[in-house]
Order: C-alpha cells, then structure tokens, then sequence
C-alpha cells in the first residue's frame, strides 16, 4: 500500500495515527510545522495533540514556528493554550487575540529571516518538524503539497521529522517545487536566480530518512482563503497603478513586460492583477510570496508567462481548479522557499514591483502595515519589508479613510514605523497617487496631502504640516506635542475629525 | 608630461585649469562627483565654481549627488548657494544647517541605493561627473584615489565627465580598487563576491575617453578625520561587545574568526576594533563602508587579513602612513563602489556582524539615528540600513544620556524611526548590554530595562511601561499621549528627567 506515496520502503513500516504521533510532541518542545496563509499545513496531528490534551488535561506547552499563517490549526492550539512562543507571520484572529493578550508570545519578523534565525541557533534547538507532504521519494525527500514556506529549514535543523501524507492532495504536484537552502557561512555561494522562471534546486525536501519518526495520512482538503469582495475604490486604486506601470513604460523607466511582480495578500493587488489582464503589458512575471486567485487568471489569460510564489492562497473554487489541472501549469509556476522568495538578494537583482498594503502612512511616507494605534497587532510584517526595501518600485495601497471616515489612513505621526520613508516610493488610495521618488520630506507632505488624503482631511492635515514647518525647523519638520494627536483623539472620542 | 597618469595621449592635450573646467558646469545641471566621508573628494573645480559665482555675481545652482559627505568643499559650495538637491549621506554642519533650513532639498536614501536610483532615471538626466583621479589609463579607464563610492555610476550614467588628477596622491594607490557595475535589468547576474578578499571586477573606472571634456590638476591631500577622543564609557561599551563576541564563539555560534566586521563611523566602534587586537580572535575580516584608523591597526597586527571598504577615512598621521606604505596593504585591502560594500546580497551572504551608531532607541528596541526630536537631522541614514537589516547580528551603540543627563537615549518612544524592532539584535550603552534576539517586544522591554537605561531614567521608564502594559492590551503596549512626554518635556523645560 502507498508504494506511490511513500517509496521508501522501510518507511512503509512507520505509519501511525496522528493520535499516536501527537505524543512524541512534549512539553517544552520547539516545533516547526509546514504551512503558509492556510495552505499545505499540517492537518492531523495538531488536532490530535488538542485532543489529547483536552482529554487528558494536561497541557503541554509548545514554541510553534511555521511559514505563515496555518488553516483550521491555528486557531485550535492557539485556543486550547498550548502556544507559548509563536512566530513568524500570523494573521489568524484566535491567535491574534492571545497574541494581543499577551498570552502567546509572538515573535514577529521578515519573512526571509525565520531561516537565518533557526541557522543562527539563538532560539534554541528545534525538536521536530512536522510537513505536510504529497509523498516521500525513495531517499526520504519530503515533496510538499501546496506551501513550502519553512519547511526545508525545519527539516534540516530538526532532531526529528513527522510527515502528514495527505492523500487529498494530488501525486502532479510533484514537479511543482524547487527546494534550494542557502549554504552555511562563511562558505555561501549566491542564489543563481537570474529568471523568476530558474530552478535552482530540487523537487524535495532532502531528509536523512532515519530522522522521520512516522508518517501521518490524512485527506482533507486545505482551507480556502477569504476574499473579500472588490469594491469601486479597490477597483480606482488598481487603476491608478495601472496608469503609473503605464505612464513608466512610456517614459522608458520600465518595459512592456515591466518586472516581477510581487503582491501582498489582499484585494487591491488581486484587482491590480486582474487589471493587467485588459492592459498593453505582455510576457509579465510574478516573484511573489503568496499566490492569490488572480496569477492563475493571468498564466490562462496568456498575460503572465511565470510565477513564482511560496504558496498558492486560493480560493475554494479556484484551488479546486488549479489542483485538478495542476500539470497545466507545470511550466508556468515554481513553488520556493519562503527564504529564496523574499530574499533580498533575489528581489535586488531582478528588480521586482512591490504592492503592499498600508494600515496607515505618515505626511512623510512612513508606513505602518502592522500595528492599530501603535499597540495591538493586527498581522505580522511578513515579506512586505523584504519587498519594500529592495524593490525596484515599491507601492503602498490603502483607502484614504476607515471606519466610515473616522480614522484617516493618512496621518501626521504613524503610530507604529514597519516601512520607513526611504522604502516607500509610491502611495496609492481612492483619492490618487502620490509619487515620493526622488523628493524631500517636505516635497513628500506636499505630493501626500495633494493627492491621497481623504477630502475631510485635508485642510486638517495641512494645517499640522504648515504649523510644523513654520516651528521647527528641520529636515522633518514635527510637532511631537501634537504628532500623535489625532490618534488620541480617537481613542478619547472615537473619531480623528476635528469638530 | 604626464605620461604616467595620463596614459591616453589625446588626454594629455586636454589639461585645463580648474578656473576653466568650473565654467562647464552650467545652472540647473545635475553633477555627481566623488568623495566619501572626506576622503577621494574632487578639490579643485567646486572650489573654482564658487570663486567664479562670487567674482561674477552671478548664481549657478546645482544638484549635487557624492558618495557622502565631501572634504572642505561641501561647506564652501553649500555656504555659497550653488546647492539645490544634495545626496546622499550627509554630516557636514554647514550644508546641515542649510538642509535643515530647508535651503538645500536633502534626499537622504540608503547608500547601496544611489546607484539603483540613478539606473531607475527617476532624477532625470546626470549632466556631467568630476572625479578625483591617481590617473587615467590608456583606455580612458578613471583610476580612483582614497575612495571609491558612487564615481562609476557618475561617470557610466553622466554624459561628460571631468577628472581631477590629484599629484599628491601616491601612485602607488593603482591596484587597490576593485571596480564592479551591477548590469541592467532584466539581465542582471549575481555579484559573485563570497569571500570578503574576492577581486571581482577591473582596477579603474571604465570611461569613454570622448566623455572626458577635460583633466585638472592638483596637489592637495584629503581633509583628515577628526577623531573625538576615546572616553571611560566608550572603552567600557567596546568592552561589553568583545565579551558578546567571546560569548557567541564560546557557544558555538560564532567562528573564533566571528563574521566579517561592519561599523559605522564613530569612536565606539574604533575602539572596539582597538580591542579586538588584545583578544582570543584570529583571521579578522572587515567588510564596511568607510575604513577608519583601526581597521589599519588591525592588519598590522596581524589580526585583520583581509579589509573591504568604500573609503579610507584616516587621521592625520594614519593617512600619512597608509598613503606611503600603501604597498604593503595591497593584498590586504580593496577600495570597491559604495553599491557593492553596501549590498543587501553581499552582507547577507557574508554574514557580516554590524556596529552602528544610535541617537535614541525606544523601549521596543527601535531605532532613530537621524534626527534630533524627530525633526532636525543630524546625518544621513548612510549604510546604516543596509548593514542593519542584513547583518547576521547587528550591534547598535549609544551613550546611556546625552546633555549631562538632561536627555536619555533610551525613550519610550522614538522621535524618528530609521532602524525597526526586527532588525535591531543588540543595544549597547555604558550601563550594559540587551540583548533582543529572539524576544517578543514586552520581554525586549524587560531587558532594555534590565540593562541598557541609565539609572536616572530606569524608573521613569519601567512606570511607562508598566502604565502601558497595564492599560492598553497588545503585541507592543503604548500609551499613545504619554509616549512623546519626555521629549515634549524636553523641549519645554530642557530636560527629559520628571522632577
């Protein structure tokens, strides 16, 4: 049975329930488990550890590091309290209560770093990686499913290795991965990536077969992502960019086939995507860390000739779709490494496109993707820092306004700095475009408060820059008595306006 | 005449004054020429230009574009008016004093950025390049003096190019560059750099001889450093940094060779270099920006084998050594272009260990390096993000207080982000040592507390964040109208200490 799945032969010997693999996870224990914004995470044993210790009641207490955001799982360990230190990128809302509470421990850090960290062995020995897996090949190579993410460098540093099988998951995607892991210093070579279409490594993950504890089987089908709808002004601001790669190529900044292009996950860089399908851009790339929805509308539409991503976040219906037709895209799509897909190195040289989205953005182009009112977490920074500070254009999107005008997007003094001004070279809301390339930070408060500030607030945000400029006198003209004003307002009032 | 450093013989006919070679450069152009941190800076002709402006009466502004701050010119052409855009690093008090005025429109960026920056046309056309020179080879070929920084992308990307032949300049500096230009997109190779002594490209700066509209002469030696003294707390805060070191190889995680060394400019990093010759540390690398006295005290002891920087920055009399017994460091030490000392691909790949140099860190372990109370810059962010970011461990040094106590560097909240939470590993003052790794930010609180704070300010501080932890739930509590007090406290009484 499973010869297919698992070629190894001895390892044949070692299938077990998750019931019984969740007790080789103890207290104490560093774990590593496969899994990027809930695709091709581990399904069963985290389940079954939860169970078991509701059943038993007795909690164990695990550090928990994986690509992203897991499926269903995050929320059931998060839930039953056996997550003591968690990173790196999390955006689950279980999780991100407790984060928030203070019961979790949250780590959070760029998405190309968790590898480094783990090499670097300041966290400590990892006990066990647990990775999903669409089979293991006769040497004990791990292929992954529909994520890789971390879990070559989980494989590679872990004591110990359990592998989900997870039979759902079709034997094509084999072929769809290329594993490469940066060497040990001080003897590292360059990643020779020259292509986003360049495969570099090999279909698997390399794993000494004596290190695999057991193999799980599981077939259950991976959460689907949530999109939210697309709206007028996600639609204007997908327009406004599309008017600026336009406006680009015309000037002979970029050409037709512009450059990869990266998005984070969200719904305006899934219309700017879908916008290109109608545009003059042809043989277009993508070297991005999630794939959405709109890549595949993109390679079918014949727009996009390759994509290289570290997951494909789809939805239900689109995921079914590409999963049965997977071989279609054999030639047209590479699963990497989260390291590899947001190392800087790679994004330098092939001079990528960032479109991330921004919380809020200060009159200066600073940007804060991460924090509400500077405290509570609402997703991790994830690779939008590796994007933004070596992309060859590195765009911020947000809508001018949130909770229905009362908190402006645009403000004097961000609350929380994930981006700093330096890194930020374009500004997207439903009110326009501002182009800080090349300018001052006074120039910067002008193009801002001219193009992408919510009507509401303009005259409002003048004025703090006006006073500001005509106090103090700096490169960067603040004043901090008032700098965090409107959020202060909001917290007393529940509303930035000024009335 | 000339022979030896004018080896392409039409050249030699193109000698002109410098009084001659100033009335090339006309209003509006945009001009980059080299210099960094004092050193290998173009002498004559932006002397010339102001002495025509002001003997004519007649204003000429330019947009001026270096490596970093130059030697005595950057004074003389800022004090005179010719500047209008200037970057990108900058530290000279009279040109700091104009930005912050808002007379000269100061685009700060990331050192390794300038080059990409000018690549992207996105400041228009560079008019014309001035390089200072040992000598031209017979191809046109600019051989640089006492730096490299960003000449071979002035003189690949301007379209005339003038070069200043500095007589007092050894000849015997021919060898020690290494000259290597990233090529275009969507092209673009790895920079096969893997070890911190690899020669990767040509030892001048290659040039189309027709570019060259004319050659000066002159004779005049670099401004030297001025080096303020070693101090009880910067000799104690070296001392902490060797003792993490001796640490980090003691646990394995660290060769007794440690990683190639990064440092800002600045004493503490001198003097921990200093250090590094009476310690257990053997085959010292150094992969930096800007070389300072040490790095040479380093060799020739014997513990440095290798050194790779941008520019010499010297004393006095280390200069005066260095330049007459430049031969002996031939094999131990490359000058190489501002973009490549700087690369987010190199640094990483190298593993580097950085030092650099902070104005305030919050209690989250931010970062402001720049500007004063957020408003008035003090000095570019040079290559300090790009060290800091990559680095295998990044090491920023502050003293504990500034102003006999008046203000504290460690804050609640900084005035100005440069530097983010995740890429900040180690805070260093004269009271002792945070290490950060690994922690969520209410336990990098803890130890920022526990180590770094001087005692004056500790409870202060340990009440914020009490108050903000107790009050405000999140991943990093702020109490938004208290986080700015100290330095609003700052401004209104001249002292950030609660009486």
């Amino acid at each position: 049975m499973y010869e297919d799945r698992i070629r190894h032969a001895d390892l044949r010997g070692q299938i077990v329930s998750a019931e019984e693999a969740q007790g080789w996870i103890k207290n104490g224990m560093s774990v590593g488990v496969s899994g990027v914004t809930r695709s091709g995470d581990v399904k069963a044993v985290p389940k079954a550890l939860v169970a078991a210790v509701k059943a038993t009641g007795k909690q164990r207490k695990i550090n928990l590091y994986t690509g992203a955001s897991l499926g269903e799982s995050d929320a059931i360990l998060s839930g039953a309290g056996v997550v003591d230190r968690r990173l790196p990128y999390q955006a689950d809302p279980v999780t991100r209560g407790l984060i928030n509470n203070g019961e979790i421990r949250y780590i959070d850090q760029h998405s190309s770093n968790t590898a480094e960290v783990l090499r670097s062995g300041v966290l400590g020995h990892l006990d066990l990686a647990i990775v999903e897996a669409v089979a293991i090949t006769e040497n004990g190579g791990i292929i992954p499913t529909t994520s890789v993410g971390n879990s070559p460098i989980f494989v590679q540093e872990a004591g110990k290795v359990i592998v989900e099988i997870n039979l759902a998951m079709p034997m094509e995607l084999e072929g769809l991965h290329d594993i490469f892991i940066p060497g040990e210093r001080p003897n590292r070579q360059p990643i020779p990536i020259t292509r986003v279409a360049d495969r570099i490594g090999v279909p698997y993950i390399p794993c000494d077969p004596d290190k695999i504890l057991g193999v799980v089987l599981t077939d259950e089908a991976d959460s689907p992502s949530d999109f939210t709808p697309v709206d007028a002004d996600t639609l204007t601001m997908a327009g406004y960019i599309l008017e600026l790669l336009d406006h680009e190529v015309k000037h002979g900044r970029l050409p037709l086939s512009l450059g990869p292009l990266q998005s984070g996950a969200g719904q305006v860089a899934n219309a700017v995507f879908s916008g290109l399908r109608e545009g003059p851009f042809t043989g277009l790339t993508v070297y991005t860390e999630v794939a959405q929805d709109s890549v595949f509308e993109l390679i079918d539409a014949g727009k996009v000739s390759y994509a290289s991503a570290s997951s494909l976040t789809l939805s239900e219906s689109m995921r079914d779709y590409v999963l049965s037709h997977i071989k279609q895209y054999r030639n047209k799509f590479v699963l990497r490494p989260q390291e590899i897909t947001n190392h800087p190195e790679v994004i330098r040289r092939l001079g990528v496109i960032s479109i991330n989205t921004a919380l809020e953005v200060d009159v200066y182009g600073n940007v804060n993707c991460t924090h509400i009112g500077g405290t509570q977490m609402m997703n991790g920074i994830g690779g939008s820092g590796d994007f933004a500070r070596n992309a060859a254009l590195s765009i911020f999107v947000t809508k001018s306004v949130a909770k229905g005008g009362k908190i402006s997007s645009i403000v004097p003094f961000v609350s929380h700095v994930d981006h700093i001004e330096h890194d930020v070279d374009i500004i997207v809301t439903e009110q326009g475009i501002a182009d800080l390339r090349g300018l001052t930070p006074r120039e910067k408060a002008r193009e801002i408060l001219a193009h992408v500030v919510h009507p509401e607030y303009r005259e409002q945000l003048a004025d703090y820059v006006n006073k500001a400029t005509t106090t103090n006198k700096g490169q960067t003209p603040h004043l901090l008595s008032e700098a965090l004003a409107w959020h202060i307002r909001y917290e007393d009032s529940g509303d930035m306006r000024l009335r």
